[in-house]
């Protein structure tokens, strides 16, 4: 999460931002959908399982903010773009340009999946009402979690993604190591909590599943676009009292 | 996939551009062939499955680019090699002579992974009769997906694919990082993509699993030849428009 | 783990380390107790396993390497601490500050996963009933090694993880790649490891299990203490005469 | 395996080259032995499989390389140091006192695998009369292929490995990744290999493991100091011709 390239127009940035968030989303719940297990959950003998998915989500971001970082800064996350602004380094007036080009690219990344799963009969059904991997608490937490065990995950996980992104983008990080180090976080955000709500960290992922998974995935997203954006503004705000003048704002 | 160093000759280029293929080959299929199910697929206990796989695709491009990248510029794929064309920082006259390396080189590779499987009876003509790690669609997809989910496969992930060689390699990117990133996105592209088509975006992979598949993959080669070539060009083609001048040409 | 930056104040530093050693105790027993099995032991077709354990707790010091180390150097850990200190480092007068961050902040990490747990009936319990992921020998041990066989882990990965802490932050080491290979040796020792006794290598982390784990974890909770001390002190004061003056000392 | 440090003593560097050594058989057949399986091979449910032992042998190379290769230059393998020596890389009048230091740190690091596994009542007998990790062929091998394969794996990946050292490592590449590329391309190659012959491609692992396994891995041993050997040597002497004078020679 570089700052934003200035020969890069607006409208160049929300395309990156787009492609970014379709990429995570594509790759996460994609991998979640069709990979995670293979053939079958009762026989699962080359399965990728949540580790797999956990993989594919921090991949999706070391990639994506290589690829496309240097363009936008690589948000493709709501609670990280107004983290970042909160924490000073993100203009307001962007967010929601910003935001409006996640959802969308998150929800075309989710389409895309629909478009594969509906190739083999049967499956996008089957996949739709188990929730496309929507994120869920209690009888919809893949482990059956309660409502406050997924308000914590998400506070708290997204508050310190948030820290990881600020702390590696700061003037005194290890050059060009900062999308490694975001997407690992990702990766471990997500290794540590599916089972308890499926990890969003990010609204965007939530929407895009949601938009398939429907019924239950409607009515608990609310949960995972309230609390990680709490996490994130929690995290921006008090950034610099904790940690000290580290940073660079470009606001 | 930095720019080709001018001091090797055409002839070094090639040769790193098939040890490349080769490597890619030889380490992807040989890993979905060998070691994918250990003992068996029955009880597969210590086999690496497709997380395996996936992760053994994506780092032979991560060693192969940045022990030969620095030579040929670590295409090891058609694909690329005509998106990085199209987006005008190949040049053109060089291409069919890069392609010819990516395809001999993928044949030597996956012959090693025959001979190997030779040495043990009975194992090669399993593995041929299996299609030797083919990509495939219907009936010969991993899980069954149809010619549709394979279409969309090939033409968005190759896309993508090529987008993350372009924007990593582009002057605006983290130096040093590129073939890191590529290498994780193919292997992200294969944690999601596997079960459909077993996931080319290749076509100098396919060919050379389908010259020992035989039968329904031969048959089935057109799509995972036309298809990614399809998704690199349009990547190719539409990088600048859609994300602004941030790439060095080298034609 | 860079020389801390002259510009974060002294407690900047210790919320640092205090939050790095959060992330590593949350990360590492959170993955232990709420992913490595999934949905059960018995039944384990998603679970991330050992394998996920050991990713994750490598995982917690390169995101907080990267996020935290430009503040206070990153070590999460009294064993580091005390062996950089030892080879003439990190200032013996800070060392006490740094231990008491860790433990607090690794004592916070454990009571979110409890949070988390306790959000699930009758979760909370039975992680606590199994030990919450503390460190054991004997019947304890999670493959039944003797206290043997814990001694000899303990110091001889603690001895090689300071070594590698050492060597990596010399003037002579590759510069931004520290973190990076700090975290992956703490996840090689995890993979080799949690079988003998549950990898501490760091008593921050052996403790914060044990509050939660109780009885017999905090019985054998000294060895974990000991040993780890025991072999990063003796990295550190045989890395110059093992390997010549590489180092630059900040003291 | 960047350039020796001028600043620390032959002793030095032998030291480095024991520990680096120590540590990549440690890691590697440790996890073999130690973790591979857990509980059981018949119940594997938490282990870390070939996947677990490929990403721990390669994690060997990478943490090593990064901790200890500036001082010593990183090879841990007599295939490697034979190789960078016929490709003009290193001092032929080295070569000795680098493959003794090899082959010391192997065997010390078997040694301390081995007084863990003596921590369980039965489980070193049980390890030993599996072969403590030993490569083979045959009846030997982990998917008895025989010694045909065996060969044509020593050979090839022997070669691509230092082909890989010494493209990471001459003037031309991508400062600082050598240690990254060169560990991920021993996990690959572990990744392809392991059910053919356990993976050598280092023959002072080959011997390290022997020493315990005895009987055929003595027996077997042979094939896995020569063929190492050879494909080091032969990647060392047609480097230059094959991709051009890229190459610092430090002779």
């Amino acid at each position: 999460m570089p700052e934003p390239n200035p020969s890069s127009s607006f409208f160049n940035r929300l395309v990156a931002e787009a492609l970014g968030t379709l990429l995570l989303v594509a790759g996460g719940i994609g991998t979640a959908i069709l990979a995670a297990n293979f053939p079958s959950a009762a026989h699962n003998s080359l399965g990728v399982g949540h580790l797999g998915v956990a993989l594919a989500f921090g991949l999706t971001v070391v990639v994506g903010a290589y690829a496309f970082g240097p363009i936008s800064g690589g948000h493709f996350n709501p609670a990280i773009t107004l983290g970042v602004a909160a924490a000073g380094r993100f203009p307001w007036n962007e967010v929601v340009g910003y935001i409006v080009a996640q959802l969308v690219g998150g929800i075309v990344g989710s389409s895309i999946i629909a478009a594969i799963a509906s190739s083999k009969s049967g499956f996008f059904a089957a996949a739709r009402d188990g929730g496309f991997a929507s994120n869920g608490y209690g009888d919809h937490s893949p482990g059956h979690f309660g409502l406050g065990g997924a308000i914590i995950v998400e506070i708290v996980f997204t508050a310190i993604f948030v820290f990881v992104v600020l702390g590696t983008t700061a003037k005194i990080g290890a050059v060009g190591f900062a999308p490694l180090a975001i997407g690992l976080a990702l990766t471990l955000i997500h290794l540590i909590t599916i089972p308890v709500d499926n990890t969003s960290v990010n609204p965007a992922r939530s929407l895009a599943a949601a938009v398939y998974g429907g019924g239950w995935a409607w009515a608990q997203l609310w949960v995972f676009i309230v609390f990680p954006i709490v996490g994130g503004l929690l995290a921006g705000f008090t950034y610099r009292p904790l940690f000290g003048k580290t940073f660079t704002a470009v606001a």
